[in-house]
């Protein structure tokens, strides 16, 4: 059976992993007959935010322990992820994205990205696996690959603003809508905006399910 | 168009709302194009899990808050429910139901039900509206419409010993696989056990999916 690693942070979108995202990820895996195992750093996330208001809270939490909570507890840390167990990586969005797994959120074009990410990224790729990114996700992709000099074709959607600062890094962005994948043959890689663009949870699902689709032709 | 309420309270299988339960209930709404409005008891949970090795951890957490990751914000407290703007009730499950909403998994059968869901169940069903509880939320249908004298006819899956305990209400139990629905006629009634006794996301998605479809026919 194929079998893709899935890398969470957190539990909600505006800290964590987007909710929505993950599950209809797992559920497309499913339908697809793709075995899929969770990882997450088993780190403190960057903050904690009251999602009826937006705030920031005044308490810790552990990534991995919050992301245990869409997938039933099955999870393990990222430190323990193989790359050469799976035939694929593939990481919904969320703001945890941007703030946990990279920096992005924070630092903008000058981001960095969490090193076990990178490495994880970097060695699927070079082993010819498949790789996907969902909503803000992509930017680790368009980060990662660029710097490698793999420079990547990507999609975060159709905001001008953030296809200047992939470029940036040497990627090439292509404008698309929420629900319509982005493919780079070449690099094995599938994107797709989902609610980074979306308006309806039907359009998030419908992206997601076509980019696992297109992952599963690729293994 | 179509307008349910659906009753959440916090965000994860052991001490929350079951996720992928409300995810799925999200779509298979959309899909049968019913808008949905979210509430919760604005109120601390009975307890916080944490999900990698499911023991209670020495955290308070508020039902509504956490509830409102899953749906991106856009919760209410369950005190401002008014039954009369909307067609429908829908709860989707988890430990949560169980532990905040009623006190099933402390009480078992001489249980009790949070005062505002019985008095939101009952006023749905007075004004003929439908109804439709998911996973263990059916035992809540059990008892307010029992209590009642509306003894309805329910599923939790194929437990005999949930089941012993719902008839001691004077219900009646169904035996129903993960993904097939329950259908009381005369109480407007539609239940599905998913993760109560799923082995896969993907029962549990058609099951709701059925639910919901069904629930459609009714308003």
């Amino acid at each position: 059976m194929k079998k893709v690693a899935g890398i969470l942070t957190g539990c909600g979108v505006y800290d964590g992993s987007e909710i929505q995202e993950v599950v209809c990820t797992l559920l497309a895996l499913a339908r697809n007959e793709i075995a899929v195992e969770w990882f997450a750093p088993d780190e403190a996330q960057r903050d904690v935010v009251d999602h009826t208001g937006r705030e920031a809270a005044q308490e810790g939490r552990n990534q991995m322990r919050e992301a245990a909570r869409i997938v039933r507890g099955a999870i393990r840390p990222l430190s323990e992820l193989t790359p050469a167990d799976f035939q694929g990586l593939i990481f919904p969005g969320g703001f945890g994205v941007a703030k946990n797994l990279c920096s992005f959120a924070y630092d903008g074009q000058a981001m960095s990205v969490h090193p076990q990410v990178e490495a994880a990224v970097l060695s699927m790729h070079r082993q010819h696996g498949c790789l996907g990114f969902i909503c803000i996700a992509p930017v680790i992709a368009a980060h990662v690959l660029g710097k490698a000099g793999r420079y990547p074709l990507v999609t975060l959607g159709d905001n001008a603003e953030l296809a200047g600062m992939v470029e940036g890094w040497g990627a090439t962005h292509q404008n698309c809508a929420a629900d319509e994948i982005c493919v780079d043959k070449g690099n094995r890689l599938v994107t797709v905006s989902a609610w980074n663009s979306a308006v309806s949870p039907l359009q998030v699902e419908r992206g997601i399910h076509h980019l696992v689709e297109r992952l599963a032709t690729m293994m």
